[in-house]
Order: C-alpha cells, then structure tokens, then sequence
C-alpha cells in the first residue's frame, strides 16, 4: 500500500431540478462574470442553456457565451475563450457539457492564470501556478471532469492529444440532474459508460501498491456501471439508471478508486488519445476497441487482478486455472461491451489504421507518456504498436 | 433516490511518516499561531505530539496547547479552549487524537466564531455562522470526525451529549498515518471498528431513498471493516489492517455512503448517546450493545434492507424466508461483535441502567431528536425505552 493525498473539494449538488441552483453556486464561490462555455445544440436544444442563464439571471450574475466545443476539444477554441475572458472581464468559468467542455473550460481557467502559451502546460515543460476558478453543469456522465484534477485537449495542426493534471483545476462546483443525461443517444451513453468504467479499471489494473478497501469500492462501482449501462440500452429514460451513473461517473475519476495504489496503469487512455488525436473517435469508444487487445497483451504481467476482477466484477465462476478465469473475465467484458453496442475492435470502432499510422500512434504514445508506460504491465513502443495491431 | 448534497472538502494525507507534513498543511491553510488540541497522555507518549510540534516549529508557526480532553468530551474544556484561544490570539485550530479531540475542536471553533454561549449550538437554538478553520491529526480510526461536518460535545452538570453538524466545521486537512493506532488497546481498536461500522450502517437501514452505487459502497466498506477488525484483534502491529480501518473511519462518516437516501437512521446513535451521557461508555461499545436490539425491535418495519445487509454483509446463505435471513444477519453482526471483543448488550458493556434510568434516557433521547426519530421504524419514547430494556 503506497502513501496517497485524497482531495475532492468539489461540492457537488445532485439530482432532480439542481441546474436552478447554478446561480447560487456560482454566487458561493465568488463569480461576477461568468463565462458559460458549452458545445454543440444539445445544450440548446435540450433547455439546459436557457436554464442556466436564468438562475444566473435571477442570482443577479453577468455572463457571456461561447459555444462550439467538439469532442476531443480543440486547443483554438481554448485560445479563443481565453480572448474572450480578457476582454470581457470574466472572473468564473462556468462549464454546461461533458467532459469535453469541462476540459475545454479548465484549459481556458489555466491560460487566464498563466503568462505564455498554455499548450506549454499539455506539452510538460512547464507547471501552472494558477487557474480561474470554475463550476460545471454536467450533461453526460462519462468523463468524470467534474470533479477530476484531469484536463484533456487536442491541439489540432499535429493531432496532439495530450493531458495535463492538477489539483489546482477541480471544479468549484458540479450541478448534476441525471434527467437531462436522457436525451443523449445511446452510443453516446454507452460511450460515457464505457469511459466511466475504464477510469476505474485502468487504477484497478496495477502492480503497485493494493487496499483492500479501494478494491472493493472499485469493484462495487464497476459493477453497478455495468448493470445500469444494460438497462439504459432497453430503457433510456430510467431516472434512477442515469443517476446511478452519473454518480459513478464522478467518483470514478476523483480519486477514489485509486487510494493506496501506484498512481494507476492508464495506458490504454494513452493509446487511445493517439487514435482520438489522429481519427476523432468517441473517447469511451476508443477506449472500448483498445482495451480487449491491451487486456489480453498485459494480463499474464498481472494476473492476481485480471482474476480478481474476473471473480469480482464480471462474475465469471472460480474453476480452472488462474489463466482460464483472468481470460474469462476479459471475454466477460467484451460480451458486456458488443451488449451496450460498444466496438471491442478497431474495426468495429470503424477505423482501419495503415502499419505507418500504427507505427506513428505508438511513437506518439510513447513521447506523450515521457517513456514506457504503464503498471499492469510497463509499455514500450513496440509494445503499443503491438497492442494497436492485436486490436485491428 | 432522493437529491442530495456531497461536499468533503477536507485534504487527506494518508500515510507513513506523513505527520511530518502537519507543518506545511498549516501554513497552506493560512494558519500562524496554532492551538495544539488533545486528549490524554497517549498523544505525548507516542511522540506523536512530539513530532507535530517539531513540524509546526519548522514550517515556522507558533502553537499553544491544551490538552486533558476525555472521551465524550466536555463542555467545560471547549469553553476553557476557547478562553485559551482569544488570550493568546490564535487563529487555526489543530487536533491530534480521536474523534472526542476533533468534536471538542470543533466546538471551540464554533466559539471562537460565534457571538454567545456555544452550547446552544447543541441545543438546537441557533445556527452557527462560521467555525474556525481546523485541521486533525487522527491518532484513532474510529468517529470519522476528521472528514465529517458533525461534532458531538457532553455537558456535564446535565449529563446532556448532543450533537451539532454544520458543513463549516469540516476540517480543512487530516494527516492519516496509520502506524500511530498500533499502540492502541485492543478494546479501543475494536470499539473504533465498531463506531466506524455504525456510520455506515445509520446511513443503510433507511426506508427512504435508495441508490445502488450507495449500498454497493456501504457494503464493500462494512465487509473490509468486519475483516480487518478480526485481522487486528490477533494482530495489533498489521499496518495495512490498521489502514483499511482508518480509511474506512473517514469514508464510512463523510457522506459517501449515504448518498441519495433519506439521511439515514440514526437512532442506535441517539440511543447510545444518552447512555454516553449517563455512563461515560466508550462510544463504539456502546453502539455494540445497542445495536442488536435496536435490530430486532425494527427489522420488520425494514426487512428488504435487513436482508440485503444479512446477505451481501454478513455472508449469510441466500436460505429461508426473508425474516429468517433478516435475524440470521443480526446474529452474524453480534458473532462478529464478540469475536472483536465488543459487547452486544448492557450487561457485557459492564452497566445496568434501572426502569428509572432507561426512562431518563428515553425521554433525553426523545427530547434530543426533537421527536420520534429513525429511519428504519420511527421510534417514540416507548419504543426508545423498550430498546433499552430489551438491550439489557
């Protein structure tokens, strides 16, 4: 068991009817004006925007807009965000989307509390001292942004899509009403599962340190992910299904799966933000149609926990070896995947990379990562490649 | 599934050798002159006051101390804390010890900041409006006190024990190191397992609200506690038990588990309460012998809970009526309570309340919940008083 920090100063204000609270919130920590950062027209459309501005309206808030955050957010919009916040005085950031937006925005918080280029920060040469503060209105439970330390963004000229965490980013804030997660499509909902579930598997999935007590948490949230993700696939409109992984969306990634552990495996994200950054796939998708071909490549490297989740969480029974149970619970997972119409291939994903992108993804990979990576098993170049070339 | 709030602000520092970093965690949270709260000579014994002051002294923040705070803590020593505190201008308040520390730190923070007798606080005649900032250095796993937003004080002219819980007073950090509770007696370990247990159970026998990923969490907590407790009772000096425990004091009384249901139960701690006040008990015994019968008095008004509790908690075989699995739970939890050495009655936890007494307590307790009080039957004196009597 290693050392670990746990902080999650996030107030999260959750269920039926809460966006009428955003006002209120943004009050609580301070902002005057605020910058409402969104996507595409769902949140239009859906009457979450309109809901926003007016609780912010009656809490007697400024705000200005911007719109247009794409999956894989775009590094010229953070730049443009950050234009627009200079020049209208904002002093709150206020996300309303998915982890894309909360991204987006977090980026944004930190060029406004920073000198020089912030890209700097997604290229690791250099560390940020600030970052505006910000609140989030989650849309679709998947990324877990609202309440994570994380921040992903893809700087489209190179098709670099690069992560940079810290704790001085975490949300002020999340406003979450699991209705209006009802309207999503349902890849779009399988997706967010699928990336739910990998946060809490990819801290799962190591060789360093083990509580027995995070373990159990781990399991019990993987679980319930997989039960309601089944459900919402006959019944989209299940209050209490969205809810239960709304939940598990932010406590998948604040932290707490991964107490007394060596800091997580996360290779197959790293994989995945390769194929992201070069093919603009859905990010649970992707994560989906890597990490068959990563389970399979690593498991002998870690076997104790690929049958622990094998008994544990796929429920797969305990007879025959610990290979034949660790195998059981990886195809386990893939049967879960094809259920919730999740790619568990590249193919299935609707990609089809040449050798010469495979061999690129997986020396970008490997210079994103600083070197190998990872802890169920620690990954080289050629093993990325190979694990890219097993998932074709 | 009931809305809800979630909001544990409070920076963990889990780990070996992580007292040395009280100093700094000060300093970050604006502290320069400190009061050094704690309890008995354990604390000085140990060194562990020792090793937190030498922290304070090189992160270069003056401190005072007071110390003799008894378990249940008094009254007279928030009111002498607070005295203490406005002479000698201190402006951050540190607790090294137990949940009695941290409750009685609490307290003094609510002095300090608040115009007015603070006891009125706990007696339910005003609002607090601010609390002194306050951090813990816990030397017990056991009330969860150092994540929690509760705070319980014992008056002694009146025997009253009441509780007071208010966001504000959650601390701002918690310096966790595991390997200080191994040289705790063996009844306090276990009587914190026992405390720890009840928190989450308070939260899990409620007829209002439920949310799977809640129950999921409160089960795996309650099994890791339950197995690491046995595990200590033969081995006192095994870190990693020592760790499950201690995290799970935090996680089991911060709001985790009680996510989405009603606010829970809580009336084995109002009924504990009162003998705490009377008999000056140790909390986690005291719940122990409470407990059982608390559990047959209302199971039936609870049964699907109690049979899910029997079944994914205690281990007991998916075999009979629900009724019968319900009581084959109980007994598990009470064979559980003796293999660590805790009592499941009155009788065992050494005191023998007369009618006069029992209905003392009852109408204390009744008067203290404002009312009938629980969740999983609503209790009223009688019932109260019944308890008693059936526990002892």
């Amino acid at each position: 068991m290693y050392n670990f920090m746990y902080h999650t100063p996030t107030e999260v204000c959750f269920g039926k009817g809460v966006l009428a609270d955003t006002g209120a919130l943004v009050k609580k920590y301070g902002g005057k004006k605020v910058l409402i950062h969104y996507g595409g027209g769902s949140a239009v459309r859906s009457g979450v925007l309109e809901q926003v501005k007016q609780s912010l309206d009656e809490a007697g808030i400024a705000h200005v807009e911007l719109g247009g955050v794409v999956p894989n957010p775009h590094l010229s919009k953070v730049y443009e965000g950050i234009e627009l916040c200079r020049r209208e005085g904002v002093d709150f950031l206020l996300a309303v989307g998915g982890g894309s937006v909360i991204d987006s925005t977090k980026a944004i918080g930190y060029g406004l509390a920073n000198e020089g280029d912030v890209w700097e920060l997604f290229e690791h040469t250099k560390k940020a001292s600030g970052c505006m503060p910000l609140g989030a209105v989650l849309t679709i439970a998947a990324a877990g942004s609202e309440m994570s330390n994380s921040c992903v963004i893809t700087r489209e000229d190179t098709a670099s899509k690069r992560s940079y965490n810290d704790e001085i980013a975490r949300p002020r804030f999340a406003v979450m009403d699991p209705a209006v997660t009802t309207t999503l499509p349902a890849y779009q909902t399988a997706s967010g599962c699928a990336d739910i579930l990998m946060h809490t598997e990819e801290r799962y999935f190591t060789n360093g340190g083990n509580m027995e007590l995070t373990d159990a948490i781990a399991e019990a949230l993987m679980r319930t992910v997989m039960k309601n993700a089944k459900l919402l696939k006959d019944d989209p409109d299940n209050y209490d299904a969205r809810a239960e992984v709304m939940w598990a969306s932010s406590l998948s990634h604040n932290g707490l799966t991964g107490c007394g552990n060596d800091g997580g495996d996360f290779a197959s994200h790293g994989l995945e933000h390769e194929l992201g950054g070069m093919f603009d796939v859905a990010h649970g998708a992707g994560l989906a149609a890597i990490w068959p071909s990563w389970a399979r490549y690593v498991y002998r490297d870690c076997l104790p926990r690929f049958k622990k989740f094998a008994l544990n969480v796929t429920g797969v029974e305990n007879v025959g070896t610990d290979e034949e149970i660790a195998l059981a619970g990886i195809e386990a997972m893939e049967d879960f995947y094809r259920a919730i119409g999740m790619p568990t291939n590249l193919r299935e994903l609707g990609i089809a990379p040449t050798e010469e992108q495979i061999c690129e993804m997986a020396h970008r990979c490997y210079v994103a990562s600083g070197g190998p990576k990872g802890s169920a098993k620690k990954l080289d170049e050629s093993d990325m490649a190979a694990i890219y070339r097993m998932a074709k």
